[in-house]
């Protein structure tokens, strides 16, 4: 591929496009270069703002006419390098395109902006009967954002993922015109669904201008219980017999004493479980609360055989329970905070084979004197691991990163998991993917990729390398 | 798209593939010409019943490479005539391979050859603690059939569709690969989801072999009851507000006094339920009885507040429950039988506006003089529409069909819905879908076929015509 540089003329074309100068920025800063995770940065010639979708249609029509890389950007809540202009051009920054379009209880559907926070969207619901279900950690990233990574969250293991809550996008091709895709009605057997190819593109299909999300009624009762284990082996063990045993719950988290001694050095707080060295927080939500009571209780005799010590049920408003809360949230920047540098690899695998994962882990944590904490979604069979630099050199850390990251998605492959569970490939790991996923199924991609976007100007370079290796 | 003919040479080296002659079929009887419909008909030049892999794989290669339509076939149970070979050439059978791969309670899988029938897929897991939950009506589709029309049933509600319980599926393309799309893992934000472009596509963009389903643990209990109404209007109105009343059912199906008239007629039994004229069939299931009994409470006061007479139970092992769920099963039967000719509508609109459709098809039963009982999916927003022949001469049914379906399809854009809930556009609707989803849109999918049928041979002119109007 092409890119041409921007040129004077085609940032005056591009000013007469967008109503308000102040949504037109010539000169970003580097709040504009980087996302989450900072390990690659790259700033943008001009970052544009756009707030309807005409102006999304005539910027994209022109970047793709003039072979103009242009990379959508939610939040910067990513961890991929998803968001960042590798090839130059242009950061369409969507997040003054915040608006909720239409609230439907009826049809059971909220229809809103792309650019609106996650967080924006519960606020909006926060007195309503109903709830958008998926819970995604990062409260503060967008709905577009959610939808191009296919972002999980905590509620999973029974609600599904971004992709089952998703009614309707509305999105800009390359040809500068808005499809409508997917609909308003919950079912669809009429031709392909494109809506889903959309789903988890990491924005590099086209533009996600307006998401029609599922509404569900609010439960009417919900807890979560934190259960202890001797070793976090036994803790992880004990899910698929959980997951097995006729209760479906919301979630299935898994942390270790390990990141919680790191979390304590974090908060300057104390953990207040001081038993076991593996957690597993359980969520479960019911119409009355004697049904949680019971599903409560056939769980604690599961994992009870597997060598679980006396559960805390965590109330919302107990301290105890916020301290955990707040601990099982901050695990990622206490984490963060305990290394210089640090990289993620986000696998998920099938729920049964998280042991695998964690066991290889800790052969390379010997191997290669590293430091690689992790916690995840154990319903899920998706873990975050963390590759620390602590004190090591650019260059051994970045070998060493390498080493684990090959390792990992190697066994990863064999167990038939895939890369990433819901962070994406972004920049950061596209050169993984022809060997992972095959060069003939990325091949096809490829292929995807030049139907949608023939001059590749949508957010290149992202997912698998522009061209095959071989 | 130029095809050719099957010559001599042709079937001599495709015989080649297949190892055992009875799965070569050069004479194929009328078995193989129509599907549950029989609205359209249409003999293959040559049957193959494949039983691996490798023998699809080069068929498929041969086929695309000579430019010989090739349509393949689950057990024909689609009404839309999906399944027919309207260019000629080749019907790819797929009963055959229809074994079990692996049960593997411990991922909560299973993988099994796409010609399976759903009947053999829940008796392999009756003796089993896990169940396959989507649940079509047509026990004797294949699975691979289900995952072409992206099947729903009676438990969408709840658990969603066949999508949603697909996790990987192994298909042919055009190119004699076999490629493996989704994975055992739960999760993936890992490129775009071809898996999901292949779900619904019937049969249009390569050859699904192998389908690894999710296992749910079947639920400790569960029940149905019966609703009966003054109106089958007043059942209708009654849906939003059981979805909305924090109850998740599994089940909200509605039918009205006229289907259950035919039934009698047909049956030769009574309906046992004299009072009201319109039903809904609301199904729970928990993992207490209790949960169960709360639930079904709650719905009932939500429905008494919409007229709603005296709930029946429907136990499983009650001759009356028995009864009721038989008329349900047999209603289209019942239909089928009380007219000559039979044709259907299966739109879904959002779940408030089944009334909107309701009451245009009343006034068009008015306008046309023409009977169109009806039932369906309340809680999907799906309908089951039926336009019945009566003594109306050819050419006279098939102008009525065309204004009904022409109707009911604007009033279903104008809503949001989509042309078919589950069973499909197959050949019989093809001819509307420009108009319904617009020109650009169908262009967009005539690529994505073009992108993975360059030769246009698998299942031609299905779903969309193969060239635009204008």
């Amino acid at each position: 591929m092409k890119y041409n540089e921007l040129t004077a003329q085609d940032i005056e074309t591009l000013r007469g496009f967008i109503a308000d100068p102040e949504r037109f920025i010539t000169e970003p800063t580097e709040h504009w270069d980087h996302d989450q995770f900072k390990v690659v940065r790259a700033m943008p010639k001009l970052v544009i703002q756009p707030v309807t979708n005409e102006e999304v249609q005539q910027v994209v029509k022109y970047a793709s006419d003039h072979h103009l890389p242009l990379v959508p950007r939610g939040n910067s809540t990513g961890l991929m390098g998803a968001n960042l202009t590798i090839k130059g051009g242009i950061s369409l920054d969507m997040v003054k395109m915040n608006q909720v379009l239409e609230y439907d209880p009826d049809s059971l559907t909220m229809t809103v902006q792309a650019g609106i926070r996650l967080r924006d969207l519960e606020a909006y619901l926060a007195d309503k009967p109903f709830t958008y279900m998926p819970a995604p950690a990062m409260h503060w990233a967008t709905i577009g954002g959610n939808v191009d990574t296919n972002a999980g969250g905590l509620k999973a293991v029974k609600y599904g993922v971004t992709r089952e809550h998703i009614r309707e996008l509305k999105v800009v091709l390359t040809d500068g015109k808005l499809y409508k895709f997917g609909a308003k009605a919950v079912k669809s057997a009429s031709g392909y669904s494109m809506k889903d190819l959309i789903i988890g593109s990491e924005g590099t299909l086209g533009i996600v201008t307006e998401v029609t999300v599922r509404l569900v009624p609010r439960p009417k009762n919900s807890i979560n219980a934190i259960i202890p284990f001797p070793t976090l082996t036994q803790a992880i063990e004990s899910v698929p017999a959980i997951l097995a045993s006729g209760v479906i719950p919301t979630t299935v988290e898994f942390m270790g004493r390990k990141v919680l001694d790191l979390w304590e050095n974090y908060s300057g707080q104390e953990f207040p479980i001081k038993e076991g060295n593996g957690f597993i927080i359980v969520g479960l939500d019911a119409f009355t609360n004697e049904e949680i009571q019971a599903e409560l209780k056939e769980i604690l005799e599961v994992v009870k055989e597997k060598g679980a010590g006396e559960a805390i049920v965590l109330n919302a408003d107990d301290e105890q329970a916020k301290l955990i809360w707040k601990a099982r949230e901050e695990l990622l920047l206490a984490i963060q905070k305990s290394t210089p540098k640090m990289d993620e690899v986000d696998v998920c695998v099938p729920i049964n084979k998280i042991p695998n994962v964690l066991n290889r882990i800790e052969e390379l944590e010997q191997e290669l004197k590293m430091r690689i904490p992790n916690f995840g979604h154990a319903g899920d069979g998706n873990l975050h691991i963390y590759l620390c630099s602590d004190g090591d050199s650019d260059e051994v850390y970045e070998e060493k990163c390498h080493t684990v990251i090959s390792e990992l998605y190697k066994l990863t492959k064999e167990l038939d998991g895939n890369m990433s569970g819901e962070h994406g490939i972004g920049y950061a790991r596209k050169d993984f993917f022809d060997d992972f996923y095959g060069e003939d199924y990325t091949n096809l991609l490829r292929k995807v990729k030049g139907l949608l976007d023939p001059n590749g100007v949508i957010n290149p370079d992202k997912i698998f390398p522009l061209e095959p290796k071989n």
